[in-house]
């Protein structure tokens, strides 16, 4: 059975709409999605990048997230042909670690505790593939690197692209999976 | 540079040593580390299974523990010829995330975040060498094995062994590392 390890951030857990939003409301500010393509918050307003990032120290933030759709009906399909494992980048925000888990525990319950792995660099994950929104990690992920589309990586054309469930669904279980990766 | 990934409880952190004191203190009892020689506490008290295992369950059990001797100065000097990885089975006890965590940036600060891992299933870990002194997560890992010696598993025979740190030190520092691996 071939691994697929399946990152958290803007692939299941809809980050950066929450982070807007926050943004938005706290600055009187009106950003759009579109506006962060190919860039990040931090891009567009530089002066404003510590307060930015404060948004995550508290690791609460990682909590409230919404669900991407599609995300769980296709990890529980994913799971009768693939061995699924979720990656997710938790040390950049020690403060994240019991709120990611409870969020994992709450929305992917039928993904077992010894398939979660809190890391910082994704080189250290052995799986066949890595379904990521991070192109730096998919670099150094040493197998096949699938992007999940988010406005900051929408100009990347090193890897494969997915822009929703619903294709990412395609590409693993549908027709021809195996020729397509 | 090879990559080697190394265990924290029982290799860098002695859980052993100070469970047995809980236990011996809070039971009146006389427990020592040889009776404990290829079983557990558990093994051998199985009545007070739940109680034995309760000490982790708050977490804060993994905060205090004692630093293995030699293990920080072996780290410190493979880091100088090997990429070292922290992993970590820490989802066995989702309460430790944290006290693990302060636990390494107090005893083990010169290792970036980038490069602790907290996980389940040792499978997922890409690594050339796993130090490690679970059987069960040697044999799962895809590299090379080197089991650290712990009573529990003191009558395994099917990986390198190493007794203690200086053995570490010797076998992937020494005069023909390369050889013996």
């Amino acid at each position: 059975m071939k691994r697929i390890a399946i990152d958290m951030d803007e692939v299941m857990a809809d980050t950066a709409i929450d982070h807007l939003e926050l943004f938005n409301r706290e600055y009187g500010e009106h950003v759009t999605l579109e506006e962060l393509e190919g860039t990040t918050l931090a891009g567009i307003r530089p002066l404003l990048r510590n307060e930015i990032e404060s948004y995550f120290a508290s690791g609460q933030f990682f909590r409230g997230l919404k669900v991407i759709p599609g995300s769980q009906d296709v990890i529980r399909e994913l799971q009768e042909h693939y061995e699924v494992f979720i990656a997710t980048a938790a040390m950049e925000v020690p403060a994240s670690f019991r709120a990611k888990y409870e969020w994992l525990k709450e929305h992917f319950a039928f993904i077992p505790d010894s398939h979660l792995v809190f890391c910082g660099n994704k080189s250290i994950i052995h799986a066949d593939y890595l379904l990521d929104d991070s192109v730096k990690q998919l670099n150094r992920f040493k197998g096949t690197g699938i992007l999940y589309s988010a406005a900051h990586n929408k100009f990347e054309t090193g890897f494969i692209r997915v822009n929703n469930w619903h294709e990412v669904r395609e590409l693993l279980l549908g027709e021809g999976a195996g020729v397509r990766l």
